[in-house]
């Protein structure tokens, strides 16, 4: 009775389903203090204290009628502009309210970029292991999702073998550094570089092709590792940004995307955008979050919560001999499962109370996904349970 | 370059973008208080001081890594038990928690159900005229638009006319009152009628027809006329309401979506439109706002402020010899231009620095709307000029 389309999306839909009430299970019949939830990327470092400030004065300050009130599709001019010159100190770049749309969140700014670029059977190409949410985004406009490689250690994109997948067919290519699932952050050579390979191929194929940078996880850097600007290396780059990771706002759906004047069509871009924005009902991101965004434009989590639970999660998880890498970034451990069938050792994990998700959910079978949004407690606390789970494992 | 699909929304996109300019090159030239602006619909009353003070007491009270974290995509479970109890109240039905999907307001609740419900090629009916936003949202879904007509006094809607529009191509019905352009609220028996006709076309054709209930302009109604509740005509109704208009946050994006128990496979499309809104981009409706709602659900703005300029433009048009009839709803009147070409009356008002969209904008030449959701000084302050606008067509 609901659509064709959206059946495909329903079967999977279950298969997770099952899997939270699996946790809620498990949670209820054990306590929550004796389940380890490494499944969920939800942060829970609160939010900085200057968002409370920032509503407070605000809803002080603030005309009602303003504040509540429809503005441009793009987003408050002000906000926009706030946030174009953050960045501009920050990366060098020079950015006005005229290449900035806010959206409600990252999801939907990768969305309306869709959108706006996607004819039916164009084709996205993205690294794998990526966040498998992609492709309903790319099957919202009828495009499709071609995966390319990356090194099964570092979990770098393989640029040749990219090189080779870029056809006449190609409208768009994501990137997600920091990345999930592998918390790696691409270098300034491979943003480069991946440049390069797109100039060369617009060039010879005389085609249009946009590098899209999902960039939800752009703070969350650790040991002082730089995440390079994209828009600096390609013209044709959008940056798609939310606040849910860097200010611990993820339910407010509040962030942005970058059009820079070298895109092609900057300007049509841009009113396309903010038209995608209004036809697929957002109208425009929230008019109060805006408005804090505008506050707390250098406001930060406490990232040295996660930095001390991913050293915790590292150095446990190598005690225990499991295979893994430290990530860069983000909030997620990437790690290679003891068996080939990675979903056995997700059931195995769950016997001691552990829950992780399978490589599969990423296109990237052989390896698990943990995780490190949790208290630090529940890192230490299962460490005796991760002993065990590997001790099953001749580790 | 930008997708094929888009280029008809940005030729017209350009035309909005015409008129809006040439109202600020007007407020520019002549002063703001000179320009009697009755285009746009952008609540002018404020949001009630509830609001405020929800926002202090919420932010005191509430941990701020569930405030501004993730929930269930259909939105707190809280908030939408809250919104259920208070339609029952008022309305009678018994709808609960598992009933409402929290959207990022009613444009958007639109759009996750037609992605829930259609097909390529399927029909939805819509009463002409209309907000013609609904021809883009319905081809997101690669649906197409049927338009049925209404009566040209009334603007009530044809009903036999409506029942020979019904095929097995019929997906979904959109009716919208108080209805925008128009003013108009559908009575008890016309919603009854409606929901027969649609009971007996899906038995005839052995298929499922949804009506969809467009109902940001609910609260605004005059004179006591009841707005009946459409749920309990019509098994397969969904209710598509917003706060943008009861409580003056149209920029907060904030709404709801009913799926009655009595609808076809409810929990499955319940479901499916939770679903919809994590895979459109959505993900949620933002979180500080649906816990707002929650604390002032049975909050409204002052619908004094409507009612006098509804009164003082009605009586005004009345006495410079306008054809109009006395709006029951919504903050919108739809009269009858002078001339066949009303855009041509658009362009003799705006002599007079008066704004107003010509009816082929709703789908219904011959017709302009006013917007009254303006101060009262506005609408006083016009008068003149609607006079001499009047004695130029001889009224």
């Amino acid at each position: 009775m609901i659509a064709e389309r959206m059946k495909p999306l329903m079967a999977n839909n279950s298969a997770i389903r099952t899997m939270f009430e699996e946790g809620g299970r498990l949670k209820a019949k054990y306590g929550a203090e004796n389940v380890f939830d490494f499944s969920l990327g939800n942060p829970n470092v609160p939010a900085p204290a200057e968002i409370k400030d920032a509503v407070l004065e605000i809803m002080e300050e603030m005309d009602p009628v303003e504040l509540h009130g429809y503005m441009s599709n793009a987003g408050f001019e002000d906000v926009r502009e706030t946030i174009a010159q953050s960045i501009n100190r920050r990366f060098g770049t020079g950015f006005g309210s005229r290449n900035i749309v806010m959206t409600v969140g990252a999801a939907s700014g990768l969305n309306i970029v869709l959108k706006t670029i996607i004819n039916p059977d164009e084709e996205v190409v993205i690294f794998a292991p990526y966040f498998l949410e992609y492709n309903w985004y790319v099957k919202n406009y009828d495009g499709k999702v071609v995966q390319a490689p990356t090194d099964k250690e570092t979990f770098y994109p393989d640029l040749d073998a990219f090189e080779g997948l870029i056809t006449e067919k190609t409208r768009a290519v994501i990137i997600n550094t920091p990345n999930n699932p592998t918390g790696v952050i691409y270098s300034e050579e491979t943003i480069r570089k991946l440049g390069e390979i797109l100039d060369r191929k617009q060039k010879e194929l005389g085609t249009t092709i946009f590098l899209i940078a999902d960039e939800p996880y752009r703070e969350l850097a650790y040991d002082g590792v730089e995440v390079p600007y994209v828009t600096k290396y390609y013209n044709n780059t959008f940056v798609v940004y939310s606040y849910s990771k860097s200010l611990s706002l993820p339910g407010e759906r509040i962030g942005y995307v970058v059009i820079p004047d070298e895109m092609e069509e900057s300007e049509l871009v841009f009113d396309t955008v903010a038209a995608a924005n209004r036809i697929n009902g957002s109208v425009n991101a929230p008019s109060l979050q805006q408005k804090i965004i505008a506050k707390c434009v250098d406001a930060q989590v406490n990232l040295e919560a996660y930095d001390k639970n991913r050293t915790a999660l590292y150095e446990g998880l190598k005690d225990c001999g499991f295979d893994c890498v430290k990530p860069e970034g983000a909030f997620y451990m990437f790690i290679k499962s003891p068996v080939e069938d990675e979903k056995e050792f997700c059931a195995a994990a769950k016997k001691y109370n552990i829950l992780i998700v399978p490589g599969s959910s990423f296109a990237c079978p052989g390896y698990v996904r943990l995780a490190y949004c949790v208290s630090y407690e529940t890192i230490v606390n299962s460490m005796p349970s991760f002993k065990k789970l590997a001790a099953e494992y001749g580790l």
